[in-house]
C-alpha cells in the first residue's frame, strides 16, 4: 500500500477456540513485511506478543529498518482497534545465494511411517472443550511414542515428534515455515497438564528452502519453571534437510 | 532522561579487536530499557544486529510498547552517528513473583572443578591476531574436553562447556545474564575454523535470579549450513538452577 500500512483479517480457522495460533499471527505480520523488503527468505524473525489477538480485522504497520546487500530488516506492529497485539522484528535474506561451510551434527527425528502415526482425527476433543479449528488446516501425524498425553498418559520426556503437511495439499515454502514450525501441540503437554499456552516471545530461523512433501518435526520443552517454559522446534524436509527451527518462551495456564 | 533518549559509550574493553561483543551491545540497550520499564527482570529479549558497532558514543532510543500486570515490553534502537546498529525488543517481568508448575528434565553440564579447567590465559593469542580484550573481563574456565580447538584440534561435537564469572568479582544478577550468556567463544569453532562470527539475531530468556558464585555454561552449534549457524547457550547457577538460555543466528566469516 506504499505507506507501510496493511489490513488483514484474523480468521477463526487457525484458532483453538477463541485463541488464534501464534504462528498464524506471525505469518500475517510477515506477509506484510515480505511485501516491503527486497530479500525473499525470513532468515530470522522475532515476535513479542503483547495482548490476546481476537478474530476479525487487524492492521499491520511495517517500518523498513535497513536494506543491505545480504540482509534486510523491518519492524512491524499488529493492531486491533488501536491496541497493539504483537511487535515483530524480521531479517530477510536469500538462502539460494548463501555461500559458506556446512557441518551438520544432528539427525532428523526417527519416525514410523505416517500411516502408522496418530492422526489428529484420532485424538478426540480437547480436554478444555475448545474447538481446535486449526487442526483441520494441517495433516499432522504424531509418533505414537509421543502422543500418549492425548489419552492422559504423558511420557514425561517433554518431546513430540511427527509428520506435518498442509491439509489442502499446498506444498511448504519459506514463507510458510514460520507458521508450520508452530503447528504442533505444545510439547509441555507431555510434561504437565494445562489448557492454554500463550507465547510471550518466539524466534524463528528459516535455514533452507523446503522440498515438496512431508516435514518431519521435533518439538521439546526441557525447562518448565514457575509456569514459564521454553519450546524448541525443528522441521526437516523430505530430503532430510533441516529447514526451520524455532524457540519460544510461553506460560502454562491451567484454564482454557 | 524522560524523552526515551539515552547516551552511552561502546568501550573497547568488551571487544575482540575492533569488534564489540554482541552481548555487550545488547546489555547497553537493555540498561536503558530497564530504566524505562516497571518490571525488574529481562524474561525475553530479542536483538537484530544491523551494522557493525564501533567504539565510541552510542545513542539509545527507547519506546515503551506496553505495560501490563505481569509483563512490560519496550523497543529500543541503538544508533551511532545516526546509523542504526541494532534494534531490540525486550519483555520484562518479575521472576520472584512467578507462580506455576516446575518440571525440569535437563541437568547442568558435568564439569571438572574450575582449577582443572583451561583458563583463558592458557589459550594464547587468537589465530586472527586480534586483541581479545573482552577475555580480561571474564574468568572463564573451559572443560579441557571442549577446548582442543584452541590448539587446532576441534572435537567436531560443536559444544563448549565451562565455568564463568566476572573477573572483577562482581556477582551475577538478572541484568548481567544477557551479557554473560554470550561470553563464551563461539561453539562453531569446535566444528570449523573461522575468524569473526557476527550475530544476526539473538534471543535471551532469563529464567531465574542467579545465586552468587560460578556459573556453569554450555553452548552448542548443531547446524552450520552455507555459513549460517545457530548457537544455543545455557547458564546454570551455583545452586544447580538454569538461570538463562539464549539462541542466536550468526554467520561464520573466514577473515577477522
Amino acid at each position: 500500500m506504499g505507506d507501510g500500512r496493511w489490513h488483514g483479517e484474523v480468521s477463526p480457522r487457525w484458532s483453538i477456540g477463541q485463541y488464534p495460533n501464534g504462528g498464524y499471527i506471525l505469518a500475517i505480520g510477515l506477509a506484510a513485511v515480505r511485501a516491503t523488503l527486497p530479500h525473499p527468505d525470513p532468515v530470522a524473525v522475532s515476535a513479542h506478543f503483547l495482548s490476546p489477538t481476537e478474530h476479525g480485522l487487524v492492521d499491520v504497520e511495517v517500518e523498513p529498518v535497513r536494506a543491505g546487500r545480504a540482509h534486510s530488516t523491518a519492524a512491524a506492529r499488529l493492531l486491533q482497534g488501536g491496541t497493539e497485539r504483537a511487535r515483530l522484528l524480521a531479517t530477510y535474506g536469500d538462502l539460494a545465494a548463501a555461500r559458506g561451510p556446512t557441518v551438520v551434527i544432528a539427525s532428523p527425528p526417527l519416525l514410523p511411517p505416517p500411516e502408522e502415526c496418530t492422526g489428529q482425527e484420532a485424538t478426540g476433543p480437547l480436554p478444555s472443550g475448545l474447538d481446535p479449528a486449526i487442526r483441520r488446516r494441517f495433516d499432522l501425524r504424531l509418533d505414537p511414542a509421543t502422543s500418549g498425553w492425548f489419552a492422559g498418559a504423558p511420557s514425561g520426556r517433554g518431546e513430540l515428534r511427527g509428520w506435518l503437511r498442509f491439509a489442502d495439499g499446498r506444498e511448504p515454502d519459506t514463507a510458510a515455515l514460520p507458521l508450520l514450525v508452530d503447528a504442533l501441540p505444545p510439547a509441555v503437554f507431555d510434561l504437565a497438564t494445562g489448557g492454554w499456552v500463550p507465547t510471550i516471545e518466539i524466534s524463528v530461523y528459516v535455514r533452507g528452502r523446503p522440498a515438496p512433501g512431508w516435514l518431519a518435526c521435533r518439538t521439546a520443552t526441557r525447562f518448565l519453571m514457575d509456569g514459564y517454559l521454553e519450546e524448541d522446534a525443528e522441521l526437516w524436509d523430505s530430503r532430510g534437510r533441516m529447514v526451520a527451527q524455532s524457540r519460544q518462551l510461553a506460560r502454562l495456564n491451567r484454564g482454557p
